[in-house]
């Protein structure tokens, strides 16, 4: 590939993450199940703490439309995201960030969950999709910590 | 357009619509009106749950210079918005979001609005900007969650 | 330089100092102190409300690994930041935006801090670094949100 070319798709590629990972609330926010399966690899995985590790589409959607997502939904809720920290390696990349839940809860706005998120990706015929989504509580615990780390 | 040139275009446009959105917060907590205003095309509109519709930009900047966000800004507050997901067609754009007021009560910081966010934007000879901005408070309804769907 | 290398050069600029921001929290929230250090330039400084201001690469990674910074990581907590809003003037530039420190109390997540943030960049033979990060807690004051005024 000519350089500029070369410079040209790495800068596709980190916009395509970027983007990938920014769909993430909006679509979890609209209760759009299949929407959120679909940033995955048909065999990519959510290690979600409080939640059954999610394998492959099917259980990631699932926990979109399983109850406890079902009643974040109906109080009123928001899957904010910090920036990601990318890093590309080829046709893999990484990213790094935070993830934060605010919640409705009929009288003000709580700050419900505060995660550390790493997010592993690949690029395959269908372009970017996630492979592994974890995600764990800053609540203290070094593995939390450990997910955010170079 | 040469192949390559169109891809560098297509990188450009988005980084315009992000950096766009990403000036309102800014411009919005140092209550610079006539820069929040200038965000939006001449004959743009804000549509923020609570507030009257903003048609143009005298009304939005009006938003700013009104009572409501000149008292936010004298208690201190954020206007924190979440990463965009950005949907690019030609001169036309929208871009998905989550935005949160942050408020000091003079005790402690509390989270004031969560809301859903959809922008409109189109490139005219001032390049991108806003048409429509719609906001909507993330309290179990349903209509915010639909400003949020593919 | 031809056109076209510019233009990709100015979307690298911006991607680049977007990059080094979004570092920040996963570098503070897992405690590593050269790291957070290492996004400054050698005679960088920090200047952060409620602490001395910290001048070169030691003194700013002593915030990391000081009391006040080691207290909210084994409580739990999360330096999350909004987007960027980046000014670009050859090989310097501006990014304002927000930051929000996020922590556990041992029941909840609180909104710890909020801040207003200017960041001056300039490109070295190390590429982007952060010569000066000001910060100032939005809680009313007239010198914060000036911090993210045009």
């Amino acid at each position: 590939m000519p350089p500029l070319e070369a410079r040209l798709q790495a800068l596709e590629d980190r916009e395509a993450i970027r983007d990938l990972i920014a769909r993430y609330g909006p679509l979890a926010d609209s209760g759009d199940a299949d929407g959120v399966a679909g940033l995955w690899a048909k065999d990519g995985s959510y290690a979600v703490q409080g939640f059954a590790d999610a394998a492959g589409r099917d259980a990631i959607a699932g926990l979109i439309s399983g109850p406890v997502h079902q009643q974040l939904l109906a109080d009123g809720c928001a899957h904010l995201l910090g920036p990601v920290a990318i890093e590309l390696s080829g046709d893999a990349a990484t990213a790094r960030g935070h993830s934060v839940v605010l919640r409705w809860t009929g009288q003000a706005f709580e700050v419900h969950r505060v995660s550390a998120n790493r997010w592993q990706l690949t690029r395959g015929s269908h372009g970017w999709q996630v492979t592994l989504r974890e995600n764990a509580l800053l609540q203290g615990d070094a593995a939390a910590r450990a997910l955010l780390a170079r």
